[in-house]
């Protein structure tokens, strides 16, 4: 097995944003990368096609993340695993790079600690949520990873996780791109949205912060909106494990990768 | 690279059939194996909770499939790749197995000449169906699964397979085990379904031939019923393509694979 550093790439599943100009720069890319991705936008679509409403619980700390029933964590396995994962290796593929998509399931990708309840705030009051079926990624097989980069393949990567309990669970893909990028050693996380970075105002692309200092996360996460506080703490996280940098950077431009690690976005250090 | 033999087996889509027996038979296996697997019923739950009907054409010499259209194929993914081999690779994981669950766009694991157009018949009139997104898988990666199997993982595949035009395409998944057996050199092929093997009457299971020489194939597809044709024609070139014998099975036993390995179901060499 070598031992090339390898970029770690997280991409945002938002509707409407064009993934064809990252695409291509990874297919050009040289050294190896690793790809994760969301898929809440086409989430949210087949949620509504089968005649449900997408629910959302929030955290006592802000966090949002989705309520997962069983019957959510199937919708997420057709929606994230074989739609969005699909389209995305298809069209690396055509692009002439040898993708391989896996959900955290296969080969024991992403091992994850099952949450036994979560704490909600709804209505003001604060409720334990329980038998959802949430966790967080504590392991990543970089062997399974590292043999696939060092023939060749580029891995593409998404939820669902598979629980020590024996269920696949819905995870958070930002954090677990960062548990990925500690496991595989790697200098450099780069977490794309669809915003510009961390603002200081949301409705402001002037008041990016450029730089988040390591002593900063309390500060940034006061500044955070919505999910970007889970990007936040997967950039933290990332950090203590060993990675020297995370670039919260912009998915929407000609060439987001080389602008990301061009310092164009926050970055974390 | 070994070049052990590998078993490969191909288990249906069908409904209300318990694939547990089967996945501890796979489990416990030692050899190297590679599972191929349908998922007629989970597609057609899914097309129907989505509102639409499913569509299945049929061609002059009898075959069933079903008509594939862009729309089509995005819920194919969502239940063949998403849904149902997210499932069964998390079965055979709490088994103690490690599965790794591949589509045919995976690694260019099953590349397909897409079908420009194919002829069905339609109220007794013979009609060309054009822009259906289905082909016939010609090459398997091997060296990938090879890869995977060396270092102790094992597959488990499903459509859809990447055109050489780019599309991903619906493909006949017995036939594609066909090839996938081919490729690897594997000496048996088991194909189970929940019918105990080909039936000179399809309600008498006492009618089964046990055995069809492969100067027969034509007087057997004369017997055949619906998808059982499929089967028949990627039984017929495996042996062509090196295979010694394929084994056509039944599913619904306590030991599906050691049954069929023993001669029980219609033997095909």
């Amino acid at each position: 097995m070598t031992m090339t550093d390898v970029l770690v790439v997280k991409v945002g599943g938002g509707a409407n944003v064009d993934l064809e100009p990252l695409l291509r720069e990874l297919a050009a890319r040289t050294e190896p990368w690793v790809l994760v991705h969301g898929g809440n936008a086409a989430m949210d679509a087949l949620t509504r096609r089968v005649g449900q409403e997408p629910r959302y619980v929030t955290s006592p700390s802000g966090h949002t993340s989705r309520a997962t029933d069983a019957a959510t964590l199937a919708l997420l396995q057709m929606s994230y695993r074989g739609q969005v994962n699909n389209d995305l290796v298809l069209r690396l593929q055509r692009l002439g790079c040898n993708a391989v998509g896996l959900s955290g399931v296969d080969g024991r990708l992403w091992q994850a600690t099952r949450k036994e309840a979560i704490r909600i705030v709804e209505g003001g009051r604060t409720l334990m949520l329980r038998d959802d079926l949430t966790g967080k990624v504590h392991t990543v097989n970089a062997h399974l990873l590292r043999l696939l980069l060092d023939n060749g393949y580029r891995p593409v990567l998404t939820l669902p996780a598979l629980a020590d309990t024996g269920e696949a669970v819905n995870v958070d893909n930002d954090r677990a791109a960062a548990v990925v990028a500690c496991a595989l050693g790697a200098s450099t996380l780069v977490i794309l949205s669809n915003v510009p970075g961390l603002l200081r105002d949301p409705a402001d692309p002037a008041s990016l912060v450029p730089r988040i200092g390591r002593d900063a996360f309390a500060e940034a996460q006061t500044l955070a909106q919505g999910r970007f506080k889970k990007k936040l703490l997967g950039a933290q996280e990332a950090l203590a494990g060993g990675v020297r940098r995370v670039i919260l950077a912009d998915t929407r431009r000609a060439t987001p990768i080389a602008d990301a690690l061009a310092g164009q976005g926050t970055v974390v250090a």
